[in-house]
């Protein structure tokens, strides 16, 4: 793996902020995985999960607000370029007092889809917060971060190397 | 402070996703203040804060998005009802090796402005994870959560309490 | 009920498009029920159903769909008025070989939600017709079309009448 | 022309919404025809027509809707994919107490544009609605339907077949 | 009229950018006229008329264009509010080598718009450059400004004062 | 350089507007510049620049907005092809009574991106104009037009030519 850049990348010499020009890189599949995970309450999650009865829709709607939230991506952060994802997937693992959010993109562009995979977590997790809010006020969002990218000039990276 | 409720709102008897009906309920002015903390390192810091230069764009850029994301909540939260914000505000704080951000938003309507709040940190924080991913890539935003609501029949909620 | 206008309220005089002027307008809350039917075969009532399995999130895509759609009609719909919803209901009705469609729009604005309503139904109407089109690829929306409304100056209009 | 899949290609065997991954397709030429019919009074048409004077911007309205509305797919159809539309057309043909809209949309791309063209339609259709609505409230919109597609694997596919 | 302020109202006394608190002012009624002029040739003047030929759709593209942008204006200016207009009219004058741009605004809120009417304006002007660079590259937008406003705290406003 | 159209490209012969068909264009690096000039006071020219202090967000705020505004540009201008822009770039000049603003625009697609330098110019300049307007309300933008434009069939064109 390459050795990461030592200057923001965003911002020109003269402190201007800039988007980055990806004219010359080339075009390769390229992936990303994120993560995060919802503190709630154990209450939270038993109505989450349906307690026994047919699932519900609480996680599809943060599921489909996360898939939707990536294909915004570039709307959202405004130096991001506009990338057609080939694929996102977001799922949910359900712990003891926590939902943890795991976010997957994926195309075949000039640059990379972390900040795709990032952002269906994070709007995956606002869905999730707005869902529960009523019940806990106090859930927290913790964790959001990227676990691997692959594709690229940069290569494989993966936070456990 | 009311008892909150104890079943999900946005999910009807049969497990059905729904868009509360907030018809009955009073216009008054409505406040939420939410907060998060990136966690980077200290070279980043460093980096944004521009290091005895003049200012430069990264914390206006994450601010913009902030602001810009909060007033995009109901397009990215499937069940948010559409509100129109008569403020909101995003600030940063600079520590060692993280950046505090704290988001706030301000209505006059029938639901609270939770989630804008809620949302402004989120989208402001994938901003500061776009600019500074190619310095640290294994940047994370924590602690993302409510921190006061007044307004409305619930009245003030803070997380002290 | 009053009787209909016998113009085209959108073009002037001219033939040129125009939004027209509500500001002279009541505020009053305003309801207005849509309806219609995706006609395909019992294969794909048998998919969507779960033949016996857990509900999966095949209907749940589509009432999502249908919920953020309508918050999008002023954005579909070039001389709609910015209307913000008090709630959004789309339900479903599965049929031997036809999905009824029915949306619900309410507001307290200065003019109705017919068209938000339509929109949640033909949005919902998209969205199943994305998920089927592998299975039945001729799959038909019929029937897209206004059931009653209510509120505002010409009072409650309905189909029956 | 393949045997169409048997199974809902966008919920997954847990019953999961998904963003099918078309990583692994070819990039070609597709296009896709769709078609509706919004069946009002001859006193519309009239309207519509101008009866003898200058064409007004009724149609021109409801035409630019459905072309942006085809822009707008992968936003309002959660599991869409973002395909850049290389052409788009939205034509209209009076008759005597309907409005026959036919939608085409064009890509080159890994996966098809069948939705592209049915939003086309639908899009240009509400806006039409919109239009005649205070003369005909109980105007309807009729047999949204693929008509035709081709390109990618599945080849040609023909309603007449 | 009130004397304008002295001081940018969307940077606070740090520099940095904010969206202003309106929560305190008063809901009135509030318009704003602005207008533009886009200079061309006398050669695409006659085409955008139809020379003698029943009227295209080249000015009614670019009024909807103007309408649906001035919709758009919170998203389009990072600190602007979000307001429902209650109308919006865009028309145009052909010149002998321009044409005229008049971009109209109306509101029932909490701060003006301003804004709207200027946006309604550029965006229209967008668009007619759209339409007429095949055939001259070297258009210019001009004189885009605001005419008068009304309504609110500060009263009426006028260029010509 | 080939000799522009002598017809409007967007309409077609019954003067319906339209979509053109890109398909058959050559894939090609495509780079616009446009530019334009808010003239307003040297107060304001003072008040942008920080008058000795450190930088303030007013300039970073209308930077943002004109790059976000060119990824805008196919929702915002009806018949205009949905691009990946590779870069965008916003900059601003002061001179003593204006701000002088250049964008460009660059992709590897079917189609120019004139419509895209020409946006980021006049977003740059509205989000400007939002700021300044309360000192200086009839502060103007004018000159908003195309510099330079190559790649594609039609090659390298420049106003100074």
């Amino acid at each position: 793996m390459s050795q990461p850049a030592r200057e923001l990348s965003h911002v020109d010499e003269s402190g201007n902020a800039r988007m980055v020009d990806v004219s010359a890189k080339d075009v390769t599949a390229r992936t990303a995985v994120a993560s995060g995970r919802m503190r709630t309450t154990a209450e939270v999650i038993g109505l989450i999960s349906g307690g026994g009865l047919p699932k519900g829709d609480a996680l599809a709607t943060a599921r489909i607000a996360g898939v939707m939230g990536a294909k915004k991506t570039p709307e959202l952060i405004p130096l991001c370029h506009q990338i057609a994802l080939t694929k996102v997937d977001v799922s949910f693992e359900l712990e003891d007092t926590a939902v943890r959010i795991e976010g997957m993109a994926r195309t075949s562009d000039r640059t990379g889809v972390e900040m795709e995979a990032l952002t269906a977590v994070t709007v995956a997790g606002l869905a999730l917060h707005d869902m529960i809010k009523a019940v806990d006020p106090a859930a927290t969002l913790d964790d959001v971060r990227l676990e691997t990218k692959d594709g690229g000039k940069t290569g494989t990276w993966s936070r456990d190397e």
